[in-house]
């Protein structure tokens, strides 16, 4: 591990420096390598799944980890779609001067080496390596021991692309073993590594948080909530709740509970459970959701703090928008939560008092993505407050340095 | 400290919202009252002073600890003049439109709750918490046993003025015990403490960022180079060398390395030398330095990788800005590094390759500063690379968050 710590960090002293085109080379040399040994990768991901199912692994796991023919053009595409991002390396970010001719520019520059510790989805392990490459960071892959094969096979690809490119292999680096302690000691080292980044479950990511001596970047639970007002447009409430709840039930920014101004829960709220009980969702309500529709089951305390990633959404009864920022607030994620009105001043309220990364006003919960947002790829959204919030992109995996220049300057 | 924690929580969400003009009254209650009660804060300081001489503190500590007339003001005036900076919260930081017609943007929001771990200066309570408070964050504060007196005679100011301002007291608070357990109790209070700042020495910084469970911004020491080059003005290296190293040699942003072309040592160095020897600098040197001057004493490996915080310097001839680069990057602190030179070339490589907060081209490494870069006031300089950079002032005090306006989208 020590070993592959210094050979990330002898990497991204180079790669901080690489131009543009040659990281972007670099990408699209892996993409094409991707393509070409698809068959080889196909094969690499075969024996991981056999292995899983060896080993009883849910259905719903192995459906992750299995690649086929799309899926690996989907990663080779990704590449390419990353290597088509604006470089954020070297952007002026803010320049000024001072009154004794001093000029100050804040410029962007890489992190350094990121470690990503992630799960069983192969695909991770190119999607994380490009924003990393793109953003000019070295970067530590440890993936799932599920999908070893799988990954080994794409990062010799991606490693082929550096080196067609002209950049060192090493600034994309697996570690070399499924031993559980080899996360322990990456977890360690404070020298080599300048950031950790959790891909997965909560048990994952609270394992990484609570071990980690390096600073992490936490994707946690989405516990989203869309909050219909007094003054929502039923229609619009109707189509927004759906649509976070049941578009995908599986994604963080999936809607797990509906809040619901008293003044509108009989007008509204029928109708809303109405589609979503359509469409195949179980509700869980409180007495008040309960007494409008009785096909609603009890919600207990638990279900305000639980986030389903299921086709199931807790329901709730509230006075007001004040006491919806208090629930949001108090049972939420600080991941994602949604507003539907027309009142104005309701709808600011909500957007500056719910202490959320993103707050949404008439939208849907699961535009919650750096895609979605413009940001290109992203490798998470992140819930912490610390450097980064919300879609973490290849912008967020930046740091900055100030560049002074003056003609001779000291200070009196 | 369970319940420091989280009557600072709670203070944080009343701060969070709180207007300009309310935090700013706030922190002009608390200057007048530091001005008011002048008397009783000298007195409590006193007593500090007394215990300090008692315990044969050191002199230099000793004058770092007491509070005099014109130090009393000095307080009361910082705190006016956090109060006229722009209020980062708020700021829209970026806005954007999404084909589909959402519209995006990023507001800058507080971080939360900051806890501050200082040593036995006890303007810091007042720097660290106006800041704090400009920001919109609460914080919790834990001095030095040494300055506990002085430091609570200070606090109870600043709870006035958040009172005066009709603001919750317990947005600022100092940790009620000089007991060495409740630093390492509030390191680990992870759901009441969003980043801890410590400030001071290098062995408290160390505990702190080996204990804590919270992500800490770190300022550590300041292993500061100024790079003579071949293309240097010789009247500004001496300006320039000089400046760096002796204007006050007790900052972070000092120089502690001289580093010198070849090429020029023979002519720029000598006057160099000259100038740092009759300001009373002792010169440690490599051979080739020596050979140049003879009052040089040996320097010995340690030297390259010393903080002296006092009026002496090494001094090492390289060969050239890559060299020049190499040394800086593999000794260097990552703080505030300086090229003196007249060749763009030479210093758009040294700008762009040193990995330092802030690298500096004909100037002098003291502007290290949050006030010389026109930021207002600092609560230290950052050298770690996540979140804040360089210069922590009042807008690297903030996080941000999205703020999406729709008219009814849902995600295809």
């Amino acid at each position: 591990m020590q070993q592959l710590g210094r050979a990330a960090r002898a990497a991204a002293a180079v790669l901080a420096l690489a131009p543009t085109e040659r990281k972007d080379a670099a990408l699209r040399a892996a993409a094409a390598a991707i393509r070409e040994r698809s068959a080889a990768i196909l094969e690499a991901n075969a024996r991981d799944v056999a292995d899983a199912g060896a080993r009883d692994m849910a259905a719903s796991l192995i459906d992750r980890l299995k690649l086929d023919g799309a899926r690996v053009e989907g990663i080779a595409k990704g590449l390419e779609d990353v290597a088509a991002l604006p470089d954020p390396i070297g952007t002026v970010m803010a320049e000024w001067d001072r009154p004794n001719g001093l000029r100050i520019a804040r410029v962007r520059v890489p992190l350094g080496v990121i470690g990503i510790v992630y799960e069983s989805r192969p695909n991770v392990t190119a999607d994380a390596g490009g924003l990393c490459l793109k953003s000019g960071n070295a970067c530590i892959l440890r993936g799932g021991s599920d999908s070893f094969e799988s990954s080994r096979a794409i990062i010799a690809c991606m490693r082929d692309g550096l080196r067609v490119a002209g950049l060192p292999e090493d600034a994309i680096q697996l570690v070399p073993t499924t031993d559980r302690a080899a996360v322990g000691i990456m977890l360690t080292m404070v020298d080599d590594i300048d950031v950790i980044i959790p891909r997965g479950g909560k048990s994952l990511i609270q394992r990484v948080a609570a071990e980690s001596r390096i600073p992490v970047i936490k994707h946690l639970d989405g516990i989203c909530h869309v909050y219909v007002d007094a003054a929502a447009d039923p229609a619009k409430a109707r189509d927004i709740v759906l649509n976070a709840k049941m578009r995908r039930t599986s994604v963080c920014g999936a809607a797990e509970t509906l809040l619901v101004d008293r003044s509108v829960s009989e007008t509204v709220l029928p109708a809303v459970l109405d589609a979503l009980i359509a469409a195949g969702c179980e509700v869980r309500g409180d007495e008040a959701t309960r007494r409008i529709d009785g096909r609603a089951v009890p919600a207990t305390a638990a279900d305000w703090d639980t986030e389903y990633l299921d086709a199931i959404i807790s329901v709730r009864v509230v006075d007001g928008v004040d006491a919806a920022i208090e629930h949001v607030n108090r049972h939420g994620s600080h991941h994602t939560d949604s507003i539907v009105t027309e009142d104005a001043a309701a709808a600011e309220k909500f957007l500056s008092q719910v202490d959320s990364a993103i707050v949404l006003l008439n939208a849907s919960t699961q535009f919650a993505d750096g895609g979605e947002f413009g940001m290109g790829a992203e490798i998470g959204i992140s819930t912490g407050k610390l450097h980064a919030r919300g879609p973490v992109g290849a912008e967020q995996l930046t740091s900055y340095k100030y560049q002074v220049r003056g003609t001779g300057q000291v200070r009196p």
